[in-house]
């Protein structure tokens, strides 16, 4: 039995916490309680140097350590496993902005929100947006390479991610990349460690870049009686333009958005489109004529539009609630499948069928302009067979995704949810390949294993 | 002896050529021939499996690999050693554009130049613009990570890269990616690869994304009387706007390339600045506007604006010239530091410093709205003292940036040139972690020894 004591001597049971009700927290995260472990203690850290402490105990006496966001993850990446040492990284929380670089250096603890009210500050602009935005770190955003709403224009984090300090498997910190826009010299590591999923090393100062400040969008929602419809629209716009926007709801999203906001959408839509330009002013308002005119070529039974970014707004709020509103009907299995453009109405289409087969609801909520879908399987933990079919349907949607070309996971990680399918998704010799880093990097495998890779 | 014969016999002597003559071009690129080797034989690939059997005949026999695109690198990346397989790529030249899904699959040979011209043809642009565009190759590129121009504004070639295929050390091809604009299953290998400089692997198919056409810029020219006044006008503009091209030439730069085009330029100036905005029309113009006001302020002897793109083009021709006008002066040792931008007036005053006490001219022109300057280090090479003063300068003018927070390369490489400096440059942790993904990935040593790390 590892003494655990010597680390709580080392850094005090404030930052060392034990107590098994008070460790109950950070067993698992939101993608639920899908046999997490308990570990032996959680480190909430301070610093970096709380960070070193905790990983050198881990490798000294061969205990997995599981990086800890917001615990806000949707794949299981931050699950304990039994005996483990949950590294938090909630407290480490400072943020500085430089207006004259246009960069901030920010630590882990940090909400996405936070990040983007530190940079509104200055009149900048942090983009990476997640729907969770308001409770996702932006350690763990980095962790997964988290996308969201903008990123069909604007990038993913990565894109913004110029210097990482990570926290290695031997508790040595080193300080990758760094202010400079353009620095090739050496590997690009700090390219490496984001979306690693805690599976390299734990990331604790991170140097964003930022941008000026988004002009206000505007907005566009076109509802559809079929899904081809709704999907060929898709595919009509991006091929000619780049909105700030390309957001996708089906009918059992529309409904479940409708139950909880009584805002008025159309619930015999088969699919909704949220649609924002933040083009200048005047050409959004074009962008957004040529838009509308592509909803009604492609069959749109309504189509509405404008410029006041307050209404608007209320149509993006009611897309980022859609899963908290799916949630409300039944417990969910969270997808995250992307395909090439061209198959997404394909990928739609194959979702119903497995819904159709499995009889579960499956309500379908997508980055569309990115062909990035969030398909949510609701299913009742209480019904064992429905539970079995549940867990089906969320394999077949995955397999079906490799067939029409596209990925496992577009924004979310692999966690431990997924990671039976990811040898499959990448083939023998990629996955080898990463395995040849994580072998390189962490030789006992002591970071977050069973996730990711 | 290595048997060379046994891989002319499988390939052919087409493809593997040993005439000491005909692989003369090959031993070295446009950094010099600065002790380059003679190779054991240059092999033309056709194909992925051209370069797998080079690199498996290789690994057999622990020769040494020199990957090679267009030879157009500026860090002696490509420089071959002794009894060397070069692995040329300049016959893979396939083109395949999707204007759905804005992406191109491109084999390595393709010049940049010629990516873009076949992006146009579908109305659309793959951004990243090296000076030497119509001739470096897009192998090349994402060999260094290269950056140009317009990367100010879009970013640089790891934002376009979504896919790759990759021949390991061992000879196996592996795929990396693809065209999913969002995929965060397993590690983030393309990225890993994007500047690896050929020590990780040989590139040989890439999926690039690109974006909607960019609109027809408007320009705006501005000269100082003092180099400080330029640098800090170059930080009152980035601190407020994002230009599309924000380009610095000192008083030797403008004098040499007015002495090859006559174009008019003020040979008095201390510094002179060429600034594009490809915002929509009208919002182009008032973003000029501004910044005509900025170069006012601070004290501009002339600004020059229009929004006719030929004749600003013009301009932009005369900036992109500034190598090639200079080379015409002597022997170059190419420079490619950048600093935070905050730090680049101090550079620029510290190369002028390094250049008075070495007595060799230093012409400067500079990315500088990315912080990345190009200083060029004119010298005789028959002049051994003068070649000796020249060579302290390169060093000292690395060393400066170092202490200004700067990195040694922004977008050449590291090659073999500043080989030298790397390690001071990451630090040994950093670089650490450099040599044990190279050692995991290429444990014999084989891809491009000497260069990059």
């Amino acid at each position: 039995m590892t003494d655990i004591h010597d680390l709580v001597a080392e850094l005090g049971d404030d930052v060392v916490v034990t107590d098994p009700q008070r460790t109950e927290k950070y067993r698992h995260d939101r993608a639920g309680d899908t046999g997490a472990g308990t570990p032996l203690a959680v480190v909430r850290a301070r610093s970096t140097g709380d960070v070193q402490a905790a990983v050198r105990f881990a490798a000294a006496h061969d205990v997995p350590v599981i990086p800890r966001g917001a615990g806000s993850g949707l794949s299981g990446g931050a699950a304990a496993v039994t005996d483990c040492l949950v590294v938090c990284t909630e407290r480490m929380r400072e943020v500085r902005v430089d207006p004259v670089t246009q960069t901030a250096v920010v630590q882990p603890g940090l909400m996405n929100a936070e990040v983007k009210a530190a940079a509104a500050e200055h009149g900048l602009w942090y983009p990476p947006d997640p729907s969770s935005y308001e409770f996702c770190s932006i350690g763990g955003n980095i962790a997964t390479n988290a996308g969201g709403l903008c990123c069909v224009k604007y990038g993913v984090t990565t894109d913004y991610v110029m210097g990482l300090t990570v926290v290695l498997a031997d508790g040595t910190a080193v300080e990758l990349g760094g202010p400079r826009i353009k620095d090739v010299a050496g590997l690009s590591l700090t390219k490496l460690f984001v979306g690693s999923e805690g599976t390299l090393g734990i990331v604790t100062e991170i140097v964003l870049r930022l941008v000026p400040a988004q002009r206000p969008p505007a907005t566009l929602v076109a509802t559809f009686a079929t899904l081809d419809d709704a999907t060929d629209t898709v595919l009509a716009i991006t091929r000619q333009m780049r909105p700030s926007m390309l957001e996708f709801m089906d009918r059992p999203t529309i409904n479940a958005v409708e139950d909880m906001t009584r805002m008025g959408l159309d619930r015999e839509a088969a699919a909704m489109l949220v649609i924002q330009s933040d083009e200048p002013a005047g050409h959004a308002a074009a962008e957004c004529a040529t838009i509308a005119s592509l909803c009604e070529e492609h069959r749109a039974t309504e189509v509405f539009s404008t410029d006041d970014p307050d209404e608007g707004e209320a149509f993006v709020v009611a897309r980022r609630q859609a899963i908290p509103a799916v949630e409300r009907t039944g417990t969910l299995l969270l997808e995250d499948v992307g395909v090439p453009l061209p198959q997404l109405g394909a990928l739609v289409d194959g979702i119903e069928e497995i819904a159709r087969a499995r009889e579960v609801t499956i309500a379908v909520v997508a980055h569309a302009g990115d062909g990035n879908t969030h398909p949510l399987i609701v299913f009742d933990p209480a019904d064992e067979d429905m539970a079995a079919r549940a867990q089906r349907a969320y394999g077949e949607v995955m397999e079906l995704a490799m067939r029409l070309g596209g990925t496992i996971t577009g924004e979310h990680g692999v966690g431990r949810l997924k990671q039976p399918w990811v040898g499959a998704y990448l083939g023998p010799d990629a996955l080898a390949l990463n395995h040849r880093i994580k072998d390189a990097l962490d030789p006992q495998g002591i970071l977050n294993p069973g996730a990711g890779l």
